[in-house]
This record gives C-alpha cells, structure tokens and sequence, in this order.
C-alpha cells in the first residue's frame, strides 16, 4: 500500500498538514486564515469541550454568552490591551450591502456606515468588564465566576491548521472577585484544571508555569501557563490563566462595596483554551500512519472489521451477530464502537483508514478465527496486534483502552523527559537548539534585553519559570550575569 | 410583597421585556441590538441544545465547523439567496487599527484595507455549499449530513430580546443528497424533529405547515415550518426546514457521478432552530410572578427551601441533613436539585425570587410539619401548594414534573384551540385580530397579491398552509375568488 503521508522525519510541518487533512480533521476554507473543522476534528474538538464544562462546572462556573462585536473605543480603554490586542483584528464598518447599480453582484453601501466601528472580539475582557459594571454592586454580588464558549478573531498573516487560525473556537472564563489572594487563587486553580485536562484525558504531560513580563497576555499582572513539547522538539502553549489585577475594573470602573461598606476595586481573572489543543494532540502522539488519539477523547474508540470466509457462505450471518453483540455490550461500559461491515471496501483499505483516522483499538473478526475461538484486537499506539479468546473479550476493552491512554501518557513524558536538557554553556544551548531540539532549562538574568537576545539570536523564547522551579544560584546563559533560578527555553509554534 | 413585573395584561410588550432582566435570562449590551445571555439563560439553551443535538445525531447528523466570514461575491451567487439575505448585514472592510497619531486612542488602518470584503454570516448556505464542491465526487459521498452550532449576525434595524437580536446562536443543518426525493423526505424529517422537540420538551403544540411563496426563505424551493401561538395571540415562527432543490448545487457547481457514471447536480436541505425558542418558551408559557419553565428544559427543576424554627436551636442541622439526603436521592434519579439555605434571605425572598426564575417545584422544610411527617410543595405551573408525607416524598417528586410537563402542554393546547378562529368573512376576520387575535383558518385564492394587500391591511400573514390542511372549495376571505383549501393567518413576531 502507498504511503498517504509524508513522514515525520521527512518534513514534519508537511507531515503534520498532510495529517489534517487526509484524516478528516480539518480543511482549507475560502476565506484566507480561516478553517472548515470536519466532522472527524469536530467530534475530538466536542469531546474536550465536554470534558472542560464538566470541570469548569464542578469548579463552580457557569455559561454565558457576550456580544461578538467590540465598539473599537473599548479596546482603548486599558493601556496595555490596547497594544496588545488592538491592532490585527477584523473590523466591522458597514451594516448593509445594495445591488451594484452598474450590475457586478452587490456593493458595500456607503450611506450605512456605523457611526463607531466594531471589531470582531479577538478576546472578550473589554465588552465583559464592561458588563460587570452593571452586575456586581456589593461584595455579594462576588465572587462573579463566568466562562464563554465563543469564537474569536485574529488577523493571523501565518496561519498553520488548529495552531494559529485566523478565525477559531475557545473557552474563556472571566472571573472577578473582591481580594487579591482569591483572584490569584482562582488563577491557580484554572491552570490546575488545565494542566490536569492535558495530562489525564490528551495523555500530554505539560509544564506549569509562569510567563515573563515580555511573553504576558496584554493587561495582565501575571500570566500562568501550561507548555508541552511536541515530537519535532518545539513548545507549544496548551493554555493560559491570567491574574488581571484590578486593571480591567479601573479601566471600566467596576467597584463593589465590601462589608465595612467601602468602595473598592474589584479582582479579575481569565483563562482560555481553544481549538489549538486539537493541533496539541495530532503533534503530541500521532505517527508516519496517521494520528494516535487518546482514547479518552477518541470521537471513536473502537472498530470491529469483519473478515468474512469467502468459500463459506455461513460466515458473514454469524459474524454480523457476534459483532453485533459485541457491539451492544461494548456500548453498555460507555465504550465508543463501531462495526463497519462495509461491503464495498476491502478488509485492508479499512484498516489503513481508520489507522489514519486514530482508532485506539481494532478487532478483526476473522471467520477461520472464531472457529478458534479467537479474535484479533490491534491496538493503534503502538500497532501490536494479538489474538484473544473471543469470549473474554469485552471485558478485555475497557481495561486495554484504559492501558493506552496511560502508554501514550507515559510515552510523550518519556519523550520529554529525554528532550530537557539542562544547559549551563552558550555553546552548547545554541548547538542543542539546533541539532537536538526540546526544552532547555537554563539560568537567565532577568531581564527583557537579554531575553529579546537570547530571541533574536536563536529563536529560543522563555517558555515559562516552571512553577516547581527551586531557587539556585547561577550565571545567565548569555551575559553570565548573576541568575537565581533556572527558565525553560524552547522554540515554539 | 410589591409587584416585580408588569401585568400582560397591562402590556405585553414590557411585560415580556421586564421578565426577561428581571428572570436573569438576558441583559442588553454596549452592541446596539446584541444582547448578553446571561447565566441562567444560557442554562435553558445548554438544555435544549443538548437535547436537540442528541436528535440530530440520533438520525444520522454530524456536527461541523465552517467560517465566521463569507467573502462578499458568495452571496451573489444564488439569486434568490441574494435579493433575501446580501443586504443588512456586517461587512468586515479592514483588518487592522493604529494608533491615532492625534492621541485619540486607534482609528481603522486605511492600508489595511481587504481587497474583497467579508460578510459575517448571516447563514452559511454560501460557504457550506463553496465547500462541498470539493468533498462530494460521486453518489458514494451522499447524502452528506451535517449540522454546525453558530453565531449569526443580521442587521435588524428593531430589536427585541431573544426574538430578534443582531447577532443570534442557533443550528443550521446543510445536507446533500442524490435524489429529490431523498432531499424532501430529509426536509421533513427535520421539521418533525423539531415539531416533537417544541411539544414534547418545550410543552409548546406547533403547527406543521409549509411557508407561502412570499415567506419563503431565499433560495429554497420551499420551507416548511413550525408555527407556535403566544399568550398575546400573536404567532411565532419557532423552527424551518428548507428544501432548497438544486438551486445551491447550480450556484456552486457541486455536482456527483451517479451510479451510472452521469453527472447530476446535487439536492439540498437546510434547516434551523435559534435562541429564539427562548423567547418562545417564555411567551408561550410565564405569567405574571415570572417564568414557567417546562421541567424537561428547566435548568433547576427543584429547589429546597428550610424554614428554620427560631425557638428551636435542634432544628436547623435537622432540616439541613434532611435536605442533604434528599437532594442525594433526587440526584440519582437525575433530578436537578438545589438546597438554598442561604442565611442572608429570609424564606419569602426566595419563594418569590424562584418562582420569577420559574423553577417548577419547590419543596419547603418547615421544623414543624417536619415533626408531623410533613413537606410542603409547591407547583410553579398551577401555585398550587400541598402537604405530602415526608417519606414518600423523593418517590412523589419525578412523577410531579412529568405531571407539570403534561399539563403546561394541555394548557397551551388548550389556550390554541380557543383562539384558533374558523373565518370565512372579512368583517369578522378584521374584528378577531382586533379584539381577540390567535390564528384564523381561513381561504385565501392562492395569488401573492392578495396575501400582501391582507396583510397591509391588517398586519396579518400567512402563518402557513398546515400539511393536515384538507382541501376544501371555498371563497378567498379578501377577494371572493376560489380557493382550495384553508391557510393559517396570523399577526406574529
């Protein structure tokens, strides 16, 4: 059989296009930096978001939903989110079309212009603490925990599938409170889920940390994050949570008073995960052969193909009962399973296909088998085939879905683990970047020149101070000035 | 207690507007004609949501994700579709602000102007067949079935919450198939989906009917609806199924190699449901101390209410422990339960606050009847307040709100059936919008002409013609002239 893709080794960003597009996750679109999400990538991208609201639940958040439009005043309103912010976005000046009096489709209309243009929300905090202001009057009012699903906009001039999309889907909780240690604690707490969400249910270990000053989200005091490294050797940041301080409530005057009936500022928080996390997987585990899903997550975890007897007519009625029944069972201990008894394609296209497409587990009901008392079950993380007698097999599923999962997981910390270097020359920080890529955990002197150096030099951005980084007396990899505790290095998408 | 909202009877209008903000379904925003679905709300629409898409799938739908923006020449593709849908709607001109170099704050970058620009979808029939040239070959990719969860934005120049509001969430399925019949058949497959979803789960009876020539949607070859009759006797259009014929296939060049090796265009469906059923769930059913939630839908079906006795210290761990394990029991029954023992309030704010929220049964735990082996409960649909046994109570509670989900549904069919009018004289059809709106069934001579000058004359339009409508000979209600059969006429949202 051809192959369908080009290998990792070979061009991995071809590879991992390649990936997205013949598995069934995604597909160009019309619209330039804008996706289609198909079926296959949706049915991954519903499982996450599930998952996340039963958390973002049982955390005591609720869901509402804010306008998608920003009037472009409010992204003036604090400093710094302006500038970060403020200037690739869509921006919405006109409210009608007319048909082109000269014939050539239809025309914007000049007479409906908007009096103040609106910007498509690149992220909510202005139009939602503009709200606030209208919900919260008194430390009652508070803690305000609310989370969006929404899709946002980014003028991306390099856009790369599910990574960095014009257009894309995402969580955001904004959250406001009325001290500092019970934002800062939110904070935390949303990281934890993140962090918990990426290593239980993505099998993707991350590292939990915070940003420097120069990688901080624009207004924020502080930026936590979760970054995982993918098999080529580069970062990629899973997730973010910010301590906003009171800047959003002063620059839109939210106050509450407190119980000594004092005005006071009040807290913020947000946090966001988006369709980027379904990039995170496909480059987390996925293979020459096609992609390797988590069977947490796995829009399909099992499939049972049929390899009917040719000779023998009474094979294929009784492998459609067995598989049927074991399909029913399955079904009952939650597993997602499919029989594609398919007649128009071949045992072998089948397998291809639905490797491409992730299938943690296959079973191969073969009718010479069953005689046996035997099937076939292959499983996609590590392609190992084994016959099993056919009637422990259901009870067998849960148990070996459950060992993938914690394979793949132990697999990419292993990977990990072998791509993080601990670096104390420059020398050898430039040559690893280069021929050895993963994360370098490396001492820096804190400050934002010498991390736009380090930048400008080799790529490499700080990552994050990893939250279990120890104190550690040192000298920075680049200007030798004195260091107290090491950052992780990396390159990054 | 002083009243919190406005009678209907006073006015409908402030009523329905008064109780949405008041109920914490909704609130305006800073967007003119965009408004914040707020927590509770947002609940109500998860509900449905959820339910609706588990129908979706269950016959055979997959969800998808396609672009925000719809390049402007898209919409002139289709004729039709052009005329009904190209014109109010949020043009994307630029992609870029600056700093105002005056100071005041960022304008709109002039060199970061789109060279085509892009419309925010007020539907995706353009962008979704653009993209389906590519993905349908031959009969084997057909019928293709998809659904996509959304935001869409129409300019409406009067707005009203839920019913009619800029930018709006809703579904849009888009499917395609081989054959005409198949594409009929799927339209009205669909319509029956949402026409049980509004009986069974939203207590709202509907009218099956398909649309007139006039109130079709732009593009289709014909729309089927489903038609709702408020508390105000004004009609509301709460779903629609389009059977679109081969008109996006054409516009679009999708075609398919049928199993004959021909080339054919292919047949479509679209079909819909959108925040909207929110607003008609609280017409269709509140009164005026607030919301009146069908239980199925209810984001709280049940709220437990102590009532602490003040000489009694022993009481309040009693009462507490007693809800405690109630609320356990109801919850593995998948009741949606909460125990408001909230200490700031006293008993009677939260009777009034929970009905004005409408959740169905309220269940208070007073420390005398307890003694007695008594619970009071509450009915939000009829008030109706009874003493039950305290053991049988957990038992008693899922068969209340199936008992409320019934009867909210008789009462709304019952309140169609009164003002539902048989009219076959134009005096009497005038005097019954005037003084006693609701439907009237009545002949109309089929021409486009007579619908319009009805309804300029009495704001009055063709609801429908119901799919159970009997031919019948008659004289049209306007003109005299012949007519075949009944059409639903009434004023409506």
């Amino acid at each position: 059989m051809s192959k369908i893709l080009t290998n990792r080794n070979d061009d991995y960003a071809q590879w991992y296009n390649d990936l997205i597009l013949k598995s069934g996750l995604a597909d160009y679109s019309a619209v330039k930096g804008c996706m289609v999400i198909k079926p296959h990538g949706y049915a991954l991208w519903e499982n996450m978001r599930d998952e996340l609201d039963k958390q973002f639940k049982a955390t005591g958040h609720q869901n509402a939903y804010f306008p998608l439009f920003i009037p472009k005043s409010f992204l003036s309103k604090e400093a710094a989110h302006v500038e970060g912010f403020a200037k690739e976005c869509a921006v919405v000046t006109h409210y009608r079309l007319k048909n082109d009096p000269n014939g050539g489709g239809v025309i914007v209309d000049p007479e409906a212009k908007l009096e103040e243009e609106l910007i498509v929300r690149p992220t909510s905090e202005t139009i939602i603490w503009n709200t606030y202001k209208d919900w919260i009057q008194s430390y009652r009012d508070l803690p305000l925990l609310i989370n969006q699903w929404a899709n946002v906009v980014r003028w991306e001039m390099r856009t790369r599938l599910f990574l960095r999309t014009t257009e894309f889907l995402w969580q955001e909780g904004h959250t406001a409170h009325a001290t500092h240690e019970e934002a800062i604690e939110e904070t935390k707490k949303m990281l934890e889920v993140y962090a918990t969400f990426a290593e239980d249910f993505m099998a993707m270990p991350v590292v939990r940390g915070v940003k420097t000053a120069n990688e901080r989200f624009a207004g924020a005091e502080d930026t936590y994050c979760i970054e995982a490294l993918m098999q080529d050797g580069k970062a990629l940041q899973a997730g973010t949570s910010h301590f906003l301080g009171q800047n959003f409530a002063k620059a839109f005057d939210v106050t509450f008073q407190d119980k000594d009936n004092k005005r006071e500022f009040v807290w913020a928080t947000s946090w966001g995960v988006s369709t980027r996390l379904v990039g995170a997987i496909v480059m987390a585990h996925s293979d020459d052969d096609g992609l390797v899903l988590p069977p947490k997550l796995a829009p399909l975890q099992v499939v049972i193909i049929p390899i009917y007897n040719n000779k023998d007519a009474e094979s294929k009625p009784k492998i459609d009962a067995l598989a049927t029944e074991m399909m029913a069972t399955l079904r009952k201990q939650n597993v997602r399973v499919k029989y594609d008894n398919d007649d128009n394609t071949r045992a072998g296209w089948k397998f291809a296909e639905y490797e491409l497409k992730g299938v943690p587990v296959r079973i191969t009901l073969g009718a010479r088998d069953i005689e046996k008392n035997l099937v076939e079950v292959a499983r996609r993380d590590t392609k190992e085939k084994s016959n099993y007698a056919l009637d422990g097999i259901v009870a067998y599923i849960p148990e070996l879905l459950a060992d993938i999962q914690s394979n793949m997981y132990q697999k990419a910390l292993n990977f990990r683990t072998e791509n993080t270097k601990m670096v104390d020359n420059w020398d050898e920080f430039v040559k690893i970047l280069d021929e050895q890529p993963g994360f370098i955990s490396a001492h820096w002197d804190g400050t934002s020149e010498t991390e736009e150096k380090i930048k400008e030099l080799t790529k490499a951005t700080i990552r994050c101070i990893p939250l279990d980084s120890k104190l550690e007396e040192g000298k920075c990899i680049l200007t030798g000035n004195p260091s107290k505790q090491r950052v992780l290095f990396a390159r990054a998408y």
